[in-house]
């Protein structure tokens, strides 16, 4: 899909020259369908190192012959092509799995042949039933065997000529030795070996489609956001990257993985915004850090209020020792006073009055920020160097990025910065900021954002939960699409946690961190509980902090910590909380109890070099219960889809609530469930059954749930 | 999808060169999921010569820019493209239409550019809204037009000009002055102008997916089978091509448009099949004529009983000035006397004991026929026999071929036939009949059959008629598979025809007739109702003209031709059961009944060289119920989906029964039904509004139903 005009000359497929290509006498099967697969191949689908990849396709072919079908793959890094059968599902569907073993793009094609030896073996079985003579079928065999020892080598020609043999010699036999010789080519094994020389003359493949593999925290991780100039101890006194330090004792014992922090670049005075957004400021105002670039430096310079680069690589590598990782902020536009403006004025839009068009909302004019102009002629020089701001910050130690409001830039620059980075650096994750519409987000998805904010903060009720994760796991949304969930951010203070209290923040909480494997909250205002908004019908925060510092009490009794401590714990210690594509919604009598469960799916076998991150995590099934009204108690019949959380209809089975310790013993599909949202708003039930196996092991390798 | 093994040089898609491609710097849209697309344009979509093509896509940008959309098309034989603005929709889903104005394959792409004035008129008119100053804003929309104005011409070009000259002259005047001329530019005509010469230099345009249109005959058609040796008068005689033609009355009485005959040629000697399929005959039995081929011929040969091939043209012809189009049958397969055997050895499979391979189904053998092997080395001139084997035919005057089991013979052999005799006869009709997995059948359709049989007989609850007929009418397998629904044919007389006397023949006629824009009867056994089966358990009719020489009393006074003749009479007078895609069916409380509305869907404007087949069509929507059971009156309480037949919610209409001529006035949606099967077995009402506009106009135009 490029360029303007279509070409005038190309014929349409059906002017076909009169003559059939060569391979079209012989080439019969067919391969349709293949899946993953993103917009024709044109986007690879995303995984996670160490997933089984499940491939499908449709094949079939003209005629009576058999197919056997191959998942073949390769990795960008491999020399050679590995294969593995697929497996017929009914209805000329096929499946297959590659392993996930490494990051980077695999290529892989879904390749049948006919299946001779197969098709003959059937219908000669079918004529030993009726009791016919097989001297010819069995004479035929011999001459499939001798075409099948031709393509193989040593130790198995001779086994292949051996039995061709074998059957030449029974084809004038009587007929019990004839039926007789028909069970020994019939043996597994021996099927499986003439299966490893196939006719390759008229084998089909599908056109390579491609899966990336990226690390295990594109897909799961807990964030926390945070504003680096309120970390100080002190009231009133701008923070610094030594104040987070000290803060991520804090962040680590929450649970955190992530620790995300806005920009970090000095701020413009030009235009500077005042408190809660007001376009005067004062001279001890901050201003807004998306407002970059200074004097003092722009996109690859710190706030010199914050420390120095020095620091913040410290910053960076005792969160590491915390096990946290530090994401930076990638805000792809300046304040009046950004050096660019005046070394590349190109860069920007100049009105006829040669002032630089800001964005605009009439009457609200942006004016403490200049977009960049990507339509200027210098758009290759423009791009190096804003790929050159992510590469100066992967060289500071960053390996994740928040970019904000990438929807505003060209989406072929996404396109193109993003595996570029990710060539030297396959480790670095781009999570997008873009709160635009659903399509424009996808594609941001497809162009290479490893993760996405969403839609879930607005999502409320029970039904736009179901519809909305359901799209998001269950469609083929899921291939391409990383959801990251997050209840609040700076610019985001809902209307539904302006108004209910302490537990509608803990509903939030728990229904973003048990439905996706990546969710986060801006803090410490979540779990505080901030709640004021600027003015009525506002979602911005009253005394944002993006214009001022603010001092949090971490230590506040009502604080939330505790709890997301609790559900932080769960999720690092639940596989089925860290898995995408596994999530399930259970049938409930009340329309303000949602339950949903989270299974394990497949995973590859664990290479010997990767670490066994999984090693003392538990793999059985959790279901999860919420409460959605923060004021009363609810109560309901839940039906158990006992098939999807691995238990027996006819088993008593546990269900033990995580966040309290409480176990209780179910049977069968229905079962009871209050919930009281001044004491808890959610079970987290890990279900427990009591079958054969060791414990966590039922649900590992029980394949892919399948799609509703 | 071709070639056995995927290269192994080239490079992922993330492995892309460092320098982005020119275009990436300005070619901001994206066009995206275009339908109709069948398998990512490897196949057209299929359309009828005075269809309008309605063509969708999701197309947006990155940034804030608004964009037009522009529906381009070229036919194979014109010169240029032509284009048509497209509609927004919502959620970034845009509608286009083209007509189908001509046969043959039409090429068309969706182009979508950045609409810089349109966004320009839109922020300026907010910033006039909100009283801002306009002196800039007037001078970038003056700088707009300038660019517009160099790309147009003549009169165009000075228009534009003058406009920019008026914003300019504008920008310094006072507020109110400032905003009126905003209302100037902002006037539909001036804002179409400007539309007419867009920016196409970051222009992008999906790529070129492609529309078969073909003759009306193609969707539309009322079929008749019937044996040629069976249609003499004389009890005993064998029929000849004259006697056929002495038939012709009779087939046009009853309203069909189309004579379809099993194959004409000779029939083999050899292992000939006896009555009722016995591996024994007797000298006079005539054998199955689908044992193509003996001493008098083969292919291109007509039986020498039936007459002479210049007897055969005579049909052709008298059949036309009856209305009436003969279709013959293609069944490549050989009897053991086929000349091909003698002259082309290697297109046949021989086994190791001297013989060839027949078809085989232990214990049976179909020893009368041999397969063809594609498979043969000799395969480009086996390919180029069978391919003249069509073209006689068509230098005869056939147009329309019913093929025999294409499913049994490569599908790339037909994708290459079949476009290749419609490259110098389009109006060609190819019917497939293959019984086989849904997959294949859709694949031969792909591939270039018009049309296609069904599972239609086997279907006989409400519940799998409606998800059957969804999945052909409302699936995107309506783009490329067209039905043709046939209740029996000399291979089918299915157990409920088997059992259930008069009533049953009745309505699988009516659903079969109504269902579907093609469908036909395997006669004068339908009509007859012949109903015993050569033994219990078996499809098969006993005494099959497959066999032997039948005669049918076609004034028994059970027939039911008037029936037949009724229901083919309402097909050709009214539209809405002679287009496909247009089906919906409504809700009914009880089982037995079912209930469907066939509406008009928008068609082309019918260019002057076109004949108004529909002049004297009836345009109005037809609403039919079907009692299901033979046996028992049933009754319910029908839900009209109002809208479907554009009824208003408040206002009384009409059905008038066409079977019967009774007229009921309805109110609302909800309507009682009774149909005792002793009488009739469905309704087939015409829904006449009263609103206003002139009967038969109302659902003209009213755009393409939606999918649900």
């Amino acid at each position: 899909m490029d360029g303007a005009r279509p070409s005038r000359d190309r014929q349409s497929t059906r002017r076909r020259a009169s003559e059939p290509p060569a391979e079209w006498g012989h080439a019969h099967p067919v391969v349709e369908a293949v899946t993953p697969q993103v917009e024709g191949g044109r986007f690879p689908a995303k995984r996670e190192v160490g997933d089984l990849v499940t491939v499908e396709a449709d094949v079939f072919t003209d005629g009576h012959d058999g197919i056997a079908c191959q998942l073949r793959w390769r990795h960008d890094d491999d020399r050679r092509w590995s294969g593995a059968p697929m497996r017929p599902l009914g209805n000329d569907r096929w499946r297959g799995e590659f392993p996930a073993d490494r990051r980077g793009t695999t290529r892989f094609v879904v390749r049948a042949t006919i299946d001779a030896f197969g098709t003959w073996l059937h219908a000669a079985r079918a004529k030993a039933g009726a009791g016919q003579d097989l001297t010819v079928e069995l004479l035929v065999g011999a001459q499939l065997l001798d075409e099948a020892a031709a393509r193989a080598k040593g130790k198995d020609r001779k086994r292949l000529t051996q039995r061709a043999d074998a059957l030449r010699d029974a084809s004038d036999a009587a007929d019990g030795a004839q039926s007789a010789v028909l069970d020994s080519v019939e043996a597994s094994d021996f099927v499986a070996l003439v299966a490893e020389y196939p006719d390759l003359s008229g084998a089909v493949s599908s056109d390579p489609l491609e899966v990336l593999a990226e690390r295990r925290r594109a897909r799961f991780g807990s964030w926390y956001e945070m504003f680096p100039r309120s970390a100080s101890a002190t009231p009133g006194r701008h923070g610094t990257f030594r104040d987070v330090e000290k803060r991520l004792g804090y962040v680590a014992r929450l649970g955190f993985d992530v620790l995300y922090l806005p920009p970090i670049h000095p701020i413009g005075r030009t235009k500077r915004k005042g408190r809660d957004g007001s376009v005067t400021s004062g001279p001890d105002d901050p201003g807004s850090p998306w407002a970059i670039g200074s004097d003092e430096g722009g996109h690859t310079a710190v706030h010199p209020d914050l420390g120095t680069l020095e620091d913040f690589r410290h910053l960076v590598a005792a969160a590491a020792d915390a096990g946290i990782e530090i994401a930076i902020d990638i805000a792809f536009q300046c304040s009046p006073d950004h050096p660019w403006v005046k070394e590349h004025p190109e860069w920007f839009r100049w009105l006829p009055d040669g002032t630089v068009r800001c964005a605009e909302n009439p009457p609200k004019r942006y004016e403490d920020i200049y977009p960049i102009n990507f339509d200027t002629a210098d758009w290759r020089a423009l791009w190096d160097e804003l790929a050159g701001v992510v590469r100066f910050w992967v060289d500071q130690g960053v390996r994740i990025f928040r970019v904000d409001n990438p929807h505003t830039k060209p989406l072929r620059f996404w396109e193109w910065l993003i595996p570029g980075v990710q060539q030297d650096h396959p480790e670095v994750i781009f999570l997008a900021e873009a709160f635009t519409r659903p399509k424009v987000m996808y594609r941001l998805a497809k162009a290479g954002f490893t993760q996405s904010y969403t839609y879930f903060a607005w999502r409320n009720a029970k039904w736009e939960l179901e519809q909305y994760m359901r799209e998001l796991h269950d469609s083929e949304v899921a291939d391409f699409f990383r959801p990251n969930l997050w209840p609040n951010t700076p610019d985001i203070l809902t209307a539904a946690l302006q108004s209910d209290g302490r537990a509608i923040f803990a509903i939030r909480h728990v229904l973003a961190a048990t439905m996706s494997a990546s969710y986060g909250i801006y803090g410490p205002a979540f779990e505080l509980q901030e709640h004021e908004a600027r003015e009525a019908g506002s979602e911005e925060y009253r005394h944002s902090e993006k214009y001022e510092i603010r001092h949090w009490r971490l230590d506040d009794p009502r604080s939330l910590a505790d709890l997301i401590a609790s559900v932080n714990g769960v999720r690092r210690g639940h596989l089925a909380l860290q898995q995408h594509r596994n999530l399930r919604f259970h049938w409930i009598d009340n329309d303000q109890l949602i339950a949903y469960s989270r299974t394990v799916v497949a995973r590859a076998p664990a290479p010997a070099d990767l670490s066994p991150d999984d090693a003392d995590v538990d793999t059985r099934p959790l279901l999860v219960i919420v409460n959605l009204d923060p004021k009363n108690p609810q109560s309901g019949w839940i039906e158990v889809d006992l098939a999807a959380v691995g238990v027996a209809p006819d088993e008593p089975y546990d269900v033990r609530d995580l966040l309290t310790g409480a176990r209780y013993t179910w049977h069968g599909a229905r079962n009871f469930v209050i919930i009281d949202p001044s004491v808890h708003s959610a079970h987290i039930f890990r279900v427990e059954a009591r079958g054969a196996g060791s414990p966590g092991s039922e649900a590992i390798g029980g394949g892919t749930p399948s799609r509703p």
